[in-house]
């Protein structure tokens, strides 16, 4: 499985994904599940993967592809969208092909394949916007009232989002609210884990301020894990 | 949904349960979910359910018809099984049969009838033991290890449980644990909702400690459930 979460604040966008991918329990890998694809300063979009591998794989190489080719007229080109809700449209279009093609093939073995993905980003003179693909192309968007999206296992971890983040919440909370979310998706569900990568982004500038690989053995990522580990159980005994 | 927890401890164990049940997110009712088959200082057994609500309330049913007609020599009589093991086969099998025949009805309309059960209590002269029953029947048991089994919304309720709870966990924090849990749960998904029932039981007396319905109102879970949030964010704030 996987968890990434995605936050939508005044300040900017927070995106943190993990990178363990498992078909059983017995083959476990480390994949990248998050992709940034940039004009700095004109077009950033962050894209976010959860679910078959070979949908979220060929989704993203397809947008890769279209990219690449330098042709503003493809249809599949997404920083050739004019807008956000443009480029969620492409995704959730070229994710729902894929997923046509791949299960046309695994049904024959009575298998699914399905993704989701998380998508967001801002163009120049646009807003910042920041959308939930379902596996069949469709989608929601983050508002002020639930400024986040979650793909994956979003259950452990959605308790500390919805009490710490709003659309007030500063970056460097959010980024706080996102990696203590993980932590405590890591601490209770294997299938999610280390290392993670991060990408923080400051809103109306359409540029990355940090975008980070979190080790497994990075020290600053144990002290903070630690630390709120330490801390709920202080709350815990603090309570009557 | 649905989420009971309980607890297995060596002062005792702790069984909550909510009570929200719904079909469609335009029909909740409240039923209890949490049953207590006793002989106090002689047999005690505490079931909690999950799953579809004419399962559950039919083994339940079954299982107390069995107890009325006070003959030992009736086969899903749980009050005359030798012991707690004997107990978890039961009520399994009682399911098993149960969710074989309403699926069997539900089946001609394409739907499915599944429920899961946690089952704990003790024997005069045995140990505390506690089960969690699959749908199909079969079942696993807490250990020392993994002290406490959920059913239901497990997710969010889990990295409380995680942090906090081992076999030497007092009665009273054990209490707390539980009910933070259940408060992460309802705080984060709508398909678990108060009055909660809560058990708790003391370990080889074979009787009940506390017996209590937490109403939707109740000054002090309002108290404990604030004090949560509160130190909650207090400890993200700590947090470097």
């Amino acid at each position: 499985m996987t968890y990434c979460v995605g936050l939508l604040l005044n300040e900017g966008m927070v995106f943190l994904s993990d990178t363990r991918t498992n078909a059983g329990v017995d083959n476990i890998s480390t994949y990248r599940k998050l992709f940034v694809f940039a004009e700095p300063g004109e077009k950033l979009v962050v894209i976010q993967t959860a679910g078959s591998l070979s949908v979220t794989q060929t989704v993203i190489a397809k947008l890769r592809e279209a990219i690449e080719q330098e042709d503003s007229n493809h249809p599949d080109n997404i920083l050739a969208a004019p807008t956000m809700l443009g480029v969620a449209e492409i995704v959730g279009r070229v994710l729902s092909d894929v997923t046509a093609d791949i299960s046309a093939k695994v049904e024959r073995m009575s298998q699914h394949a399905t993704a989701s993905m998380i998508v967001g980003g801002q163009r120049k003179g646009g807003a910042q916007r920041l959308f939930m693909l379902y596996p069949e192309g469709n989608f929601i968007e983050a508002t002020e009232d639930t400024p986040y999206m979650q793909i994956g296992e979003h259950k452990y971890g959605k308790p500390i989002l919805d009490r710490v983040v709003t659309p007030e919440t500063s970056l460097e909370d959010a980024r706080k609210a996102a990696i203590l979310s993980m932590d405590s998706t890591l601490r209770s569900n294997l299938s999610v884990g280390l290392p993670l990568d991060l990408v923080i982004t400051r809103a109306d500038t359409c540029s990355i301020i940090e975008e980070t690989r979190i080790e497994a053995n990075d020290p600053t990522y144990q002290a903070m894990s630690e630390a709120w580990s330490e801390a709920l159980r202080n709350s815990f005994k603090s309570i009557p």
